[in-house]
């Protein structure tokens, strides 16, 4: 197997309504989740308010550091929905009509309903490349490695299978999880150990309480399955030793 | 009524689980409720992973830009649980065994259960502030801006209450919604003229889709009744024009 490169990303959640707290985020686990499943480790996220300058300055800093950004939120048809000219002005390209998304929300509502709120959904940055939208018509757009969807989890999520193309992953990102009946003090030294011995293994410890019951998950992910094979036999050996059960969840 | 100065606060979540998508943040939502309600605006969130350079530079840089800064994660029992050390390290301050905190957990555990996984969550910077816990014992820290809570939902909320006293907001942010029976495009025009001439209330506009229909929910913020008052009247004026009605949601 050739080793390809690692391949990593940001998600930027545009949206005063996360900031105060109103609307719950679950587009972050949704995106994250997808990333890792085609090889795309996700190194931050960040949430900032509808405010161009802060998109901007946010939006040029993320592209370049990494290999791609995801924004959500702000490309709808009402005047706090400004991602796509902030998007325009980071690229210092023209922000105007997208004729192939015209065409697309002109066939997709009936006479006389695409209106002047509509209309505005399809002004973009200059060349954008559309990421079509089965579930509600107005589509999201894509300029050099930077991929603007919208908030609404539905239809970002219905978003994601048409972008699976344009998206070159490493490896997969692959996870084991052990779910054991003890508390994480049980088990912090020898898990310790056996991250020292296996660096190049990230080794995540997450406490849980499940049918009155508390547990511990360990998570080990690594792009190599025989490391994550090797880290696990080690991590048997010493649960073994202990004494400890390991359980569904 | 004397004009308070405007506080804000940024929310650092660290931790791998949450950039996997393994786990569902619901950190920030509880974080920036709650610091709404005291009169902090929450001007940035970020996510980061059990980096420690990652969690020094970024803390170095949000708690200058921010009046405060909660950090949540990374304080538990084991090897991947780092934000003590690297909040010492970002501060330039000693790690050490907090007195206080290991007072507090001798006491909270059987004897014999203190064990040294557990001891490991009475290291702290020094002189740290504790932000007691009345869940499950080990307590967060405060360091001067900095406030660093556990990552487990349950256990933060709970945590909260003792802070209060600790952290001095501004005006309230007060927040009205109506919520209509239409679609965001039938009103953007209007809601977009409404916002010019109230340039100091934050209008936010969110599709929903309940019971089988679809709607708008209009989100007026602002630190004075008045102006959202005024905003309402406007906003109810021109959506009786349009004969749009008025929902519970």
């Amino acid at each position: 197997m050739t080793k390809k490169t690692k391949v990593n990303a940001a998600i930027l959640i545009i949206g005063n309504e996360i900031l105060s707290g109103r609307t719950q985020d679950t587009n972050t686990s949704t995106l994250a989740t997808w990333l890792n499943s085609i090889g795309v480790k996700v190194n931050e996220v960040r949430v900032i308010p509808d405010i161009e300058k802060t998109i901007i300055d946010t939006l040029n800093f993320l592209r370049k550091e990494n290999n791609y950004v995801f924004t959500t939120g702000g490309i709808g048809p009402t005047h706090d929905d400004i991602t796509a000219q902030s998007v325009s002005k980071a690229f210092g390209l023209k922000y105007e009509i997208h004729k192939e998304a015209f065409k697309i929300l002109e066939a997709y509502y009936q006479p006389g309903e695409f209106n002047e709120g509509r209309k505005k959904m399809v002004w973009m940055p200059e060349n954008a490349e559309l990421i079509l939208n089965p579930t509600s018509g107005a589509p999201g757009f894509n300029v050099e490695n930077v991929f603007c969807l919208p908030g609404v989890p539905s239809i970002l999520k219905s978003m994601l299978g048409g972008l699976k193309n344009r998206i070159v992953g490493g490896e997969p990102i692959l996870s084991f999880t052990i779910n054991l009946r003890t508390v994480e003090s049980e088990i912090a030294n020898s898990l310790s150990k056996v991250q020292d011995q296996n660096k190049d293994v990230e080794i995540g410890s997450y406490p849980f309480f499940h049918a009155g019951k508390l547990g511990v998950s360990i998570v080990l992910r690594s792009e190599n399955k025989n490391k994550i094979d090797n880290c696990n036999s080690q991590i048997l050996k010493f649960i073994k030793e202990k004494k400890i059960e390991v359980v569904d969840r």
